[in-house]
C-alpha cells in the first residue's frame, strides 16, 4: 500500500508540475512573453465573472413587454441599460439617428372565390405564457418595407419563391403574370421572395410558414415544444438589403437629422409589391382552395393535404397600408480607451431591439454583451488596461434592415476606416456548437481563443466540440480527414442579416459572428411567442450557454486588444481563396457541362419523350454553352496571396526568439499600422456591379439569397447570372485587391524581416 | 423549280427502296433467313390482331365482383374464361390444387390508453363507384398468414419497421420488447415487417398506409384523384415468402389432394406475431396518443401532426383469429404444341385471382393474357404454328403466396427442368413506360423485341423510350453516357413479388416480368377502390397501354417460340455479372471503412460529444473490422464466363453466312438442348444457406427486403449480416455455377464451331 501511494503522489507532482509551470504555455500569437502571460491571467479573471443569474435577469427585464423601434419600452430598455453601463462605470453615451420605418395602418388577407375566407393575421395569446397577451404594444404581424398596395387576383403557390422555382413553374407552363403568389418561408431570406416574384409579373406576395419547415413537423408546438404553433407568424423585413442596408432614405451616409433624404418615390429598397405574412392556420384554406397540377414533389409541405399549384380558383384579396414614419433610434456606445494604442479600435456590438418581446433575438446576445460589459467594468476597477481602445456598441433598429449599425458605421465611416480592428458580433443564442462565422484573417485566431472556452455541458472545449460534430456532419471522407488533420476549424464566410454587413461589407473591417445553436432549435422566430416563457423552457434554459458567449466574446474581445501586434493570419486567408477560385473554376465548368448535356438532351428529344402527355410540360430552351474565362488573374493573385502569407508567417516566427517576441515598439507600431489595413485592401470604392454600397470583392450577401453568403460575389454572380463579360471584368477586379493584400502582407514581412 | 423536284423524287424513291427492301431487314437472332422474313409477317399480324375494346370487356367482366381465391367470383371468372379459351378453339384445361388459405374471423385494434378508440378496420363504400359498395362479398382488411393471437401493450412507432430502423432505436435507448409496432408500408415487403419487429421481441404488428407514402401527400385521393383515401387499407400476404412460397403445408411439392402436408404447428411461413394493416384514418389517433422523443428526420409522414415513437402513452390492444381453412385452387392452363421442337416449352403466365374487385391487380395484366391468347388463336386459324410449344397460364392463388404459380410449378418441376425455355410473367399494367426485369440471358433479345413495339402516345418505340427515360432519371454523367453507348439498355434482376418465382428461383427457368408504368401512379392496391371505375378514371383508361403489352409479350412469346436456335446471350450475362461482382467487392470495402470510421469516431468520442445530454442517446458498438475475403473464385469465374460468351458469340456470328444461318437440322438440335440448360446451370440443388427451395444462385429475393432482389445472395447476404465464413463459403459455391455455366457455353460454342 505505501508504495503505491509513494508512486501515486509522484505522479501528481509532476502533473502538478506540468500544469503550473508557465513556461509550458506558448505564447499566445502577438504577445511578448510578458504580455501573454499577463494576458492569460486577466482573461482567466474574466471568464470567472459572467454569471448565469444575472444574464437570466437582463432577459426577464429586457422581454418583459414589447420593444420594436421607436416603442416606449425599446427607450425604456435604452435608458435602463444605459444606467446599468454608468453603474457599472463605463463611459456610455447613446447616438441618435432618425430613420424611416413603416409600420403596419391597414392589413387584408382573404380569400375571395371560390368561398370567402378572412386571414385573422393575428398571434393568440396562451394562458400558460404570461407576455404573449400584450396586444396593445405588440406590433401586428407584417412585412416591413412592403410598399403600399391593393390587390385582387387569383393564387399561384410557388414553393420557397427563389428562382429555381420559377424555373419550375416555367416547365409546368405555368406564369406568374398578374397572379398573386404565396411562398414559404425558407431557403431564402424572405425579401428575396417579394423581389423575385415581381420580376416574374406577380402583383402580390404572400409569404406564410409551412408545418414541414417550421412547425409541428419539426417536432411539438409551443406551449408544449418548441415549434410554431398553428396562429404563429413570422414578421421581418423585406427591404432589399442587398442593395443596401439600413434607412432606405440615407444609402451611404448617417441619418442625421440634417442628412440629405431620398424622396420616398425615389428609394429602390421597398419592395415592388405589396407583401403579407401569414400563420400556416391562415395558409391553409388559400392553399386547400388552389387546383390545376400537383406540387412536384420537393414542394409538398405538411399541411396534411395535396399542394397544388394554381393558378386559382382560389383568387385572393390583399391590401397593405403602413404609416411610412420617421421614428428615432438609440444606439447606445461604450468605450474603453486603450493606453498604448488608442487609435486602434476593437468594436463589439449586438442589437437590443426586437419584433416583439424578442428573448432569444436579440436578448439572447445583448445580455452576453451586457455581462462582458459588466465584467471588463470589473477588472478596470481591478488595474486592468486594454492597450487598444474597445467599442460596446448596443444596436438599436436591426429588426427592420440593420439601421443603428449601418447609419452609425456610415456616419463615422471616416473614423472607423482609419482605426477599426475588428468588429465582433453577436445576435441570438442558444444551446449547443459553436458557430462562427468571419473574416479568415481571423480564423487562426478565433481557433486559438476557442480551444480556452469549456463546453458547459460535455469535458471538452467548444473548438473541439465543433470539430467532433463537424466529423459527425462531414458527408465525405475526404471532408472528414481535412477536418481531422487542418490544424484549425474553418469558419464559414460572413452573409449577412445581422450587424456586421456595414462593418465588414460596406467598411471592411474584418468582422466575426459567434454564437451557441444545434441543441435549442424551436420555432418562434419573430413572434410574439420568443419571450422569457418560450426561452427558459425549450433554450438554454439555465444560461450556461449565454455564459460560455460571454467568455468566448469577451476573451476575443480582450485579446484583440491587449495583443503587441495585431493577430491577423494570412495563411488560413490565402488557403480559404485558393478552395474559392478552385469553387469559380467548377462552377463554371459545371454549367458548361449541364448546358451541354441539356442541349444534347433537347436534340435526342429527352423532355418531350418522357413527358405525360396528360400533364402539360414545357421543355427548357436550347442554350448556348458559356465560354471558357480567363481564370489567370485570379490563380496568379491566389498563389501571390500564398507566398505573401507564407512569407509574413515565416518572418513572424523568426521574429520570435528564446520565447519572446523581439521587436521593437517602432516596429510593433509601424506593424500594426499596416496590418490594420489589411481587411480594407480586400475592398474597392467602386463596389459589386449594381449595389456599389457593398465594397468588399471578396464576401457579399447573394443578390438573390438574402442572407446567404457569395464569396468572390463579383465574379460568382455573373457567372450565376451568366453575363459572361462582367465576369471576366470581375475576375481582374478581384484579383487586383487579392494582389494588393498581398502586396500589403509583403510589406508588413519586409518591416518584420528589417526589424 | 424543276430541277429540285427531280431531286425530290429520287431522294424520295431512295428512301422507299430503303424502307420497303427485304434484304436490308436484319436476320433475328437464332433464325434463318426464310424463318426470319416469315416470323417478321406473323409477328406484324399477330400485333394488329389486340383490341383496346376487348381488354376493356375483358376487365369490366372480371373485375364486377371480388374475386379472391376461393369466392364464388373467382370460380366464376375461371368458368368465363375456360369458356372463351374454348370458344377460340384453343385447348385448356383447369389444375386443382389444394392449399392453406386463412381469411379473417376476428379483427381488433383498438387503443386502450390514455384514451380509447377502436380501429374501424372497414373501407368506406364511395357513391360514385359502383362496385365499392359489395361489402357481402369484400374480404376484410387484414395480413394473410398472420398467427392468431390477443395482445395488449404499449405501442411503438418504428417508420418502415426494416432493420436499419430498429438500429436508429437502439440509438434513441428503445426496445420493442414486449410492445407492439406500429409500422408504415413501403420500404420492405410487408411480410418482412412483422418478421423483423418479432426478431426484436415486439408481440405484435400493425401496419398502415401514411399519406406521405401512399396518400393525399402524393395527389388528391380517389376519387377525386388516383390515391389513397383516408379509409383505404393495404391488404396482403405476410408469409414468411423469403423461406419458400406457395402453400405452406406442401413446401417443395404440389399441394395436390394427397400431398404429404405440415401439421400447422410445424409450419414456418406463418408470423411470429399477428398482425393487421389498418388505414391511415385508423393509424392517426394511435400516432398522435404516443409521446416519448420526436421521431427521427425520416420517419415523419404527412399526417399534419408531430410524429412521436413512444413507447407508450398509448396502449394497444390486438386481436386477430383466423378460419385456417384450405381452399380449391383452380389454375388455368393452355397449351399448343410445338410443330418443331414440341420438348421445349415458352410458357407465359398472369394470376387472375385478387384481394378483391383488382382490376389493375391482376386484370390488367391478365386481360393482355386473353387478349394474346385470342390472337395466338386466331393466328393458328391463319396456318401460323409455333415451332416449340407454347404454354399459357391464368394463375390462381397468386395474392396470398404465390400459390396456384408455385404448386403447379412443383407439381410439374420435372417436366419443366426438361422442357422449360422461358417464362414470361406479367402482373398488373399501367400507362408509361416500359418495365422489364428478368434473366440477363434474355435481356439481348427483350431488347430486339422492344425496339419493334411502337409506344401508344409517342412517336418512338417503347425501347427508345425506355432509354430516354433512363437518360431522363440518370443520377451521374457516368450512368447517362453508358445508357447512351451500350448497344442493349440493361434490366434489372427479378426479386420476388409475382408467378415468376418458382419458375426462376426454384427451378432455374430464364424469366422475364413486364409491364408499362411510370405514368398511372396511385393508392388503390389491394383496396376495395382498385376497380374499373377507378382503372378507367385514373389508369391507361383507354386501354392503350394494355394492347401495347399484349403486343409486347405476344411478340415475345412468338419470337421465342419460333426460333431456329433458342436466342439466349451471353455477353450482356457475362457484363452483368462482372457489375455484381464489383458490387459485391464494393459492398465489403464500403463495410470495412464504415466500421473503421465509426470504431475511430468512438476512440476520438465523436458519438458522446455530440449527443444532447437532454436526450436519449446510446452511441453504437465498437465493432470488428470486416476480413478480406478470398473474391478470386469469382473473379476467375467471371473471367471465364466472358470468354465463353465471347467465344459463343463469334462462333454463332460465323454460322451466318451469306445473311442467312448456316446450320444443319441436327446441329440445331443439340445446340438447343444444350442452350435450353442455361438457367438450370446457374442454380444449386443444395439452395442458399437457411432457405434450400431458393436454388438459383444469382437471384434471390432478399431475407429482409421479401421483394427486393439480392444477385449473388449467397455472397451478398452473408457479407450484409457479417457471417464471414459463410460469405467465403458462398463464393466458391456462386463461382462454381458460374464456371459450369461458362462450361455449357463453351460447349454450345464447340457444337458451333463443328457445325
Amino acid at each position: 500500500m505505501r508504495r503505491c501511494a509513494t508512486l501515486l503522489s509522484l505522479l501528481l507532482a509532476s502533473l502538478l508540475l506540468l500544469a503550473t509551470t508557465p513556461d509550458e504555455t506558448p505564447l499566445l500569437t502577438g504577445y511578448s512573453a510578458a504580455s501573454s502571460r499577463g494576458e492569460r491571467e486577466w482573461e482567466g479573471k474574466f471568464r470567472a465573472i459572467p454569471t448565469q443569474q444575472n444574464l437570466r435577469d437582463y432577459m426577464q427585464r429586457l422581454s418583459a413587454r414589447p420593444h420594436h423601434v421607436g416603442s416606449p419600452y425599446d427607450k425604456d430598455n435604452a435608458d435602463w441599460i444605459m444606467s446599468r453601463l454608468k453603474e457599472w462605470g463605463l463611459d456610455a453615451h447613446i447616438e441618435n439617428f432618425d430613420v424611416l420605418f413603416p409600420t403596419p395602418k391597414v392589413r387584408v388577407v382573404e380569400l375571395v372565390e371560390p368561398i370567402r375566407f378572412a386571414a385573422q393575421l393575428q398571434e393568440p395569446a396562451l394562458a400558460i405564457d404570461p407576455t404573449s397577451n400584450q396586444q396593445s404594444e405588440q406590433l401586428p404581424t407584417y412585412n416591413a418595407y412592403s410598399i403600399d398596395g391593393d390587390v385582387t387576383a387569383p393564387l399561384v403557390y410557388v414553393n420557397y419563391g427563389i428562382p429555381e422555382d420559377y424555373e419550375q413553374l416555367d416547365r409546368m407552363g405555368i406564369s406568374v403574370k398578374g397572379a398573386i403568389v404565396i411562398a414559404r418561408y425558407l431557403h431564402s431570406w424572405r425579401g428575396i421572395k417579394p423581389k423575385v416574384a415581381a420580376e416574374h409579373g406577380a402583383i402580390g406576395c404572400i409569404i406564410y410558414s409551412d408545418p414541414s419547415d417550421d412547425g409541428y413537423f419539426q417536432g411539438d408546438v409551443f406551449p408544449q415544444g418548441a415549434w410554431r404553433p398553428r396562429g404563429g407568424v413570422q414578421r421581418g423585413s423585406v427591404m432589399d438589403m442587398p442593395l443596401y442596408p439600413g434607412d432606405p432614405l440615407t444609402p451611404g451616409v448617417g441619418a442625421t437629422k440634417d442628412a440629405k433624404r431620398l424622396a420616398l418615390k425615389d428609394v429602390k429598397t421597398i419592395t415592388r409589391i405589396p407583401v403579407l405574412p401569414i400563420s400556416y392556420g391562415d395558409a391553409q384554406p388559400l392553399l386547400l382552395a388552389l387546383r390545376g397540377p400537383v406540387a412536384p414533389d420537393g414542394w409538398r409541405g405538411a399541411l396534411g393535404q395535396t399542394y397544388h399549384v394554381g393558378p386559382g380558383p382560389a383568387k385572393v384579396h390583399l391590401r397593405v397600408e403602413s404609416n411610412w414614419d420617421i421614428k428615432t433610434l438609440n444606439d447606445i456606445i461604450v468605450k474603453i480607451p486603450g493606453s498604448t494604442y488608442p487609435d486602434e479600435w476593437v468594436i463589439r456590438g449586438n442589437h437590443y431591439d426586437a419584433w416583439v418581446n424578442g428573448a432569444e433575438d436579440p436578448i439572447s446576445g445583448a445580455n452576453a454583451l451586457l455581462e462582458e460589459a459588466r465584467s471588463l467594468a470589473e477588472m478596470l476597477k481591478q488595474g486592468w488596461r486594454p492597450k487598444r481602445t474597445i467599442i460596446y456598441c448596443l444596436w438599436d433598429g436591426e429588426e427592420p434592415g440593420l439601421l443603428g449599425s449601418t447609419e452609425w458605421a456610415e456616419e463615422h465611416a471616416a473614423d472607423l476606416r482609419q482605426h477599426a480592428a475588428a468588429y465582433i458580433n453577436t445576435d441570438s443564442n442558444g444551446r449547443g456548437f459553436l458557430s462562427a462565422q468571419g473574416s479568415h484573417t481571423l480564423e487562426k485566431f478565433l481557433n486559438g481563443v476557442t480551444r480556452e472556452i469549456q463546453d458547459p455541458e460535455k469535458n471538452l472545449s467548444v473548438a473541439r466540440r465543433r470539430q467532433l460534430k463537424q466529423i459527425a456532419d462531414a458527408k465525405s471522407d475526404e471532408e472528414r480527414q481535412e477536418i481531422r488533420k487542418r490544424a484549425d476549424f474553418r469558419i464559414s464566410a460572413l452573409g449577412s442579416g445581422s450587424d456586421y454587413t456595414v462593418f465588414l461589407d460596406h467598411l471592411g473591417i474584418a468582422s466575426m459572428n459567434l454564437g451557441y445553436t444545434g441543441e435549442s432549435d424551436g420555432g418562434i422566430y419573430h413572434s410574439i411567442y420568443d419571450d422569457f416563457y418560450w426561452y427558459t423552457h425549450f433554450s438554454d434554459t439555465d444560461f450556461s450557454y449565454g455564459r460560455a458567449l460571454a467568455q468566448t466574446v469577451g476573451t476575443t474581445v480582450l485579446r484583440l486588444a491587449d495583443a503587441d501586434v495585431l493577430p491577423y493570419d494570412f495563411t488560413d486567408l490565402a488557403d480559404t481563396i485558393h478552395r474559392y477560385v478552385a469553387e469559380l473554376e467548377k462552377l463554371l465548368k459545371d454549367k458548361q457541362e449541364e448546358v451541354r448535356e441539356r442541349n444534347q438532351e433537347l436534340e435526342e428529344g429527352v423532355f418531350t419523350a418522357t413527358a405525360d402527355p396528360k400533364q402539360t410540360y414545357v421543355p427548357p430552351p436550347m442554350e448556348e454553352v458559356p465560354p471558357h474565362l480567363n481564370f489567370a488573374p485570379l490563380e496568379n493573385a491566389r498563389d501571390a496571396l500564398t507566398r505573401s502569407a507564407e512569407r509574413y508567417e515565416k518572418a513572424f516566427d523568426q521574429a520570435t526568439k528564446n520565447g519572446d517576441l523581439a521587436l521593437s515598439q517602432a516596429t510593433i507600431r509601424s506593424l500594426n499600422a499596416e496590418l490594420l489595413q489589411s481587411e480594407r485592401k480586400l475592398t474597392s470604392t467602386e463596389g459589386l456591379p449594381g449595389r456599389p454600397w457593398f465594397q468588399h470583392m471578396i464576401y457579399a450577401p447573394g443578390q438573390y439569397t438574402g442572407y446567404g453568403v457569395k464569396t468572390i460575389p463579383g465574379v460568382r454572380e455573373a457567372i450565376e447570372q451568366k453575363k459572361w463579360r462582367e465576369a471576366d471584368d470581375q475576375i481582374v477586379r478581384a484579383a487586383a485587391v487579392l494582389q494588393d493584400e498581398a502586396a500589403l502582407i509583403d510589406s508588413a514581412a519586409q518591416t518584420l524581416e528589417k526589424k
